[in-house]
């Protein structure tokens, strides 16, 4: 059994690992952290979690949790990762960071979009950019990784084989997501009051969400020069989800089946990863509560652009699933273990 | 591997149960039935359950099936599911009928409730309620379970103990349930139209609805006389869940506390059924999706009155998980096998 | 023009004060308060009131306020609310105050469920209980009306004919409530994140909720006794509405034409209510937005039941609406100026 | 009083526009067909329509309409319009149609995208496209109004004074478009059961959706030459309002604020159409239930690219409140007569 510890349980990613792990059959949870429900039982914010139910909440004291486990998910805020993170890798612990704090590997944009510079930066250059189906070979050898974010990670997903067989004009990206209201956490802020979000649909953080770095960073990668994205995210009065709408100008002569077959090739033997059959476009609804990403595709002859939609749960391939797909292939687990639960359908 | 087909694979309860059985480790799918879906796979139906992606619906060829499974789950509408019942059963298989045609042993009171008359009596004989709080030896030792309805369920597992205990004047009972539009299934009628139900709630059926006799029937089995309930049922703009407030005259002097130690002492050991502590109340987001039943209580003195609040997810706990939890029984498998993914949430 | 001042505008309930407002012909509003949102405009709050564009929130000073209206509404919180409107009483103006504070008659009572003593019980003499279907004669010629709560609107407009026509038993009515999630009020807290209420279903408040006794003191005042009631709130995934379902033991033999006989009659002459026939019930989208109170009944011969269903909005009839109402009677308008607009369906 | 007829009342659009019918001060509403609901009361089919219980629907007899209404609302399916469109108006009716009918001047772009020709080709020569924004004269001198689609009333506004101002690469523009599930209907189909929809999010019509050749004719209009659009419309799990939000490629050195000035001045009289100020983007929960337009923009310097959002109600500005205001036009009364109610938040 991997005994693993969560740091930062009481928010939504923090209840998802719990979830999540609680069919997964090789791994002990022995300590869960919270700064404000140190003391509280598990089962008193999340009744859900009955499995738990002779788990409480700690405050942090990393000296002492490290002796407890071998691997340490982070599901911290944004900056006060840092540390934490290197601290348990320096001790020779697996970390697993669910923050943004380790995903820019150029500190200068890092310190940019999130206004905070990175103190770490010796760390910083160890950490692998957990997004299985882009870097399965480095998550297995590494010791850290940078769990993606809920947005980049349906992006990547959707955009990576087009880029990558260069079909398109990469300058031209734009993309248009829709995220359900957990990602934004457990907050109590009156802009995600039930009555505020519910029968509302509104785009915010236009041009400056700090996604945006991100997907460029890999997309830039993939394409092997400098990208740039317009990426626009939008509010849905639902609880889970991420759809991602991809709009790319297509530099060749190719149609909807000719990309497709490309994207079928490139995925071919991912678990997590189903191109739908052409005519057929993904609802988040079908992988809510699942790790899988379902990608639709079409190409529009009359405007010469190749239209991708990406779907996932923002919770589980978005976040703690994905943590623990990495965490699998770190550990030398199969993949797929506790995360082939089909989606909650309806 | 026990061999198993579903009959009427095509609503929500039957898509229920392939999503249940996608993660059970002793059961194998040999066929699924639909006649208006008859030759259309699993996943054009549903794209959340890839598992199935080389299933495909077949119409029911009663003959051809009895050769293909052990056990056969029928999830078809009341009436039409009568004679299948039968003919299963008189060939020696397993049967867990999810319609209500077997559930009331007393067929004048199935076709004074349901306007039709049972026609296979003596097959309506040999069925057993298969709530396993109540009846779980004697589902071990049959062949033909009648899975219980879902507002029943919650009612009958929320009187039961205030009821045998013989604390509350039974002639009082008032049943005031709530569902999530589920409860419905996949009928393309106006009434069930997003825009009709969003923003909205009502109660329907009032004094008329057909599980009023079934929860009678179980009550007064338990009363040991014929007891009359008011039974509401309203509708939810929600997916799943059912909350079922039940109110009780009580006739001795007993607070909170002793009527909680009561139901605990009557659920002890039972794996699906949780009681809150003093001052907790169910909520339904909190089973979603799970096989459990929560339940909280409280006495009002300034009334006499004892209030129990009962929540489960309508498809599992009130159908599909319900129905697994009898096979497991049944079968002679782990009672929970498969079914202890806790609640997604949120 | 009556100049009218809003003290506590920048909750759900003082927006929608404003927003009913915006439409009436012989108001004009002089001043808004709201300590937190002081020199922010209206529309930076609630960007749906355009008209108000130039207004502005400010601080409340009470003696300054004093010159500028002739009629006060105030949405303060419960408490908080007692010294104002004495203040505003004394002072020679008109007042309508959407608080519980001056609901119930008795100061013990009121000390009893709010767990604070009133202070001003000589101007508490003075306040009509807001409902015009009851006292509209009193709240002609009154200057202090206690605008009733949202439950007690539904509960006791539903109630009164049965018990006024002393059919029923007082002494078992039950009154089973459900409530969009509005009626929390504009906060920032955890419970009402969209995320926990959303796809949830909950009872809370069992055998406690402060409505309770406004609901007792006015049914007993129709019953000429004291009566006792088990009212039990839950919260609807839904922005607005409250159906309540109530159930009445039946003393005479009677059926559901008379009793819906003895509702039309009881409401022959009442603009806001809405009697419907026979195999009818309501539902809380038909009544969203409006002033209007739908209310459907059926007895239930096998129990000896009353079943009585009455829908409201909680923002409208059940506090600003229902204010606007009570000005119009006070003012001398025609009572339905302003509050014809139908419900907003779907 | 304006004798008005509204043919095909028992959609939402029709429902929409009695409704808004029943505050106008100058308009009497003299027949009502549906062919479904010959026979049956307004109210048999929408309660919340209480003032017009006297009225109930009836099936098309056209030549007996004729003397009953001076003006005729066609709230009928695409197709079926032509014909009735073209016997109102040559009988000299003022005629506004809220179908797709008549909205696309060219009968060979309306062939090839609804798959039937247009056989009232002289008739289609004298319509006039309904958006007073742009059209506003000509509306006033015309007898036949073809009332402008939902989607591409938020586009078209949202992209004029760009494109007029030729601000933009015309030849880029990506509409991303997201709906309320009413507008789809009141159709009985599975696809738009609330269990479908609810928890739900997806993209459909892409590229081939009919609203594309309208928001493209009057873009090119404005243009002065061919424009193509990337339109791609979304289902959202709310019931009203539109939010799209829309890509164009920068051409001069321009920032947020200038373009917020062009958008000003362009809109400068409107009394329906509402510019944020910068840093505020729209939320189709503050136009619900009404007719305003929200329109927010934001300049990204980074990627040269202009993205503007438009918010409006897709029953009311998109639909049913736009025909009013182009009756108001055609009749003479002020523009804003029975429109000016805010919207209903929450």
């Amino acid at each position: 059994m991997l005994k693993v510890a969560i740091l930062g349980g009481s928010g939504y990613t923090g209840a998802e690992l719990l979830r999540i792990l609680a069919s997964h059959p090789y791994t002990e949870i022995t300590a869960v952290t919270s700064e404000k429900s140190a003391g509280k039982k598990i089962t008193d914010l999340f009744p859900h979690l009955h499995k738990y139910s002779n788990l409480a909440y700690e405050a942090v004291d990393k000296e002492r949790l490290l002796q407890r486990a071998d691997l340490f998910f982070l599901a911290l805020p944004h900056g006060a990762s840092q540390e934490a993170v290197d601290f348990f890798f320096r001790n020779g612990k697996q970390v697993i960071d669910l923050s943004a704090d380790y995903r820019l590997s150029e500190p200068d944009v890092y310190a940019e979009w999130y206004k905070t510079p990175h103190n770490y930066q010796k760390t910083l250059g160890k950490a692998v950019y957990g997004l299985p189906e882009l870097y399965r070979d480095k998550i297995k050898a590494s010791r850290l990784i940078a769990n993606p974010g809920c947005y980049p990670t349906s992006a990547i997903l959707g955009l990576s084989p087009a880029v990558k067989e260069n079909i398109v004009d990469a300058e031209t990206i734009i993309v248009d997501s829709k995220s359900g209201t957990s990602g934004a956490g457990r907050k109590a802020e009156t802009a995600f009051l039930f009555c505020e979000v519910n029968e509302g649909f509104k785009a915010y953080g236009v041009a400056v969400h700090r996604h945006t770095p991100e997907i460029e960073q890999e997309a830039s990668k993939i394409a092997g020069k400098k990208i740039f994205i317009n990426f626009t995210p939008h509010l849905v009065p639902m609880d889970r989800g991420i759809l991602s709408t991809i709009y790319l100008r297509i530099k060749k002569d190719i149609d909807t089946k000719d990309v497709l077959s490309i994207y079928n090739n490139y995925y071919s033997k991912e678990p997590f990863v189903n191109i739908l059959n052409d005519g057929l476009l993904p609802n988040v609804k079908d992988v809510r509560g699942s790790n899988y990403c379902h990608i639709g595709l079409k190409v529009n002859k009359r405007t010469n652009t190749l239209i991708i939609v990406a779907a996932i749960d923002n919770l589980v391939k978005g976040a703690s699933g994905q943590a623990v797909q990495n965490m699998n292939i770190m550990a030398g687990f199969e993949e797929t273990t506790g995360l082939t639960m089909p989606a909650l359908f309806p």
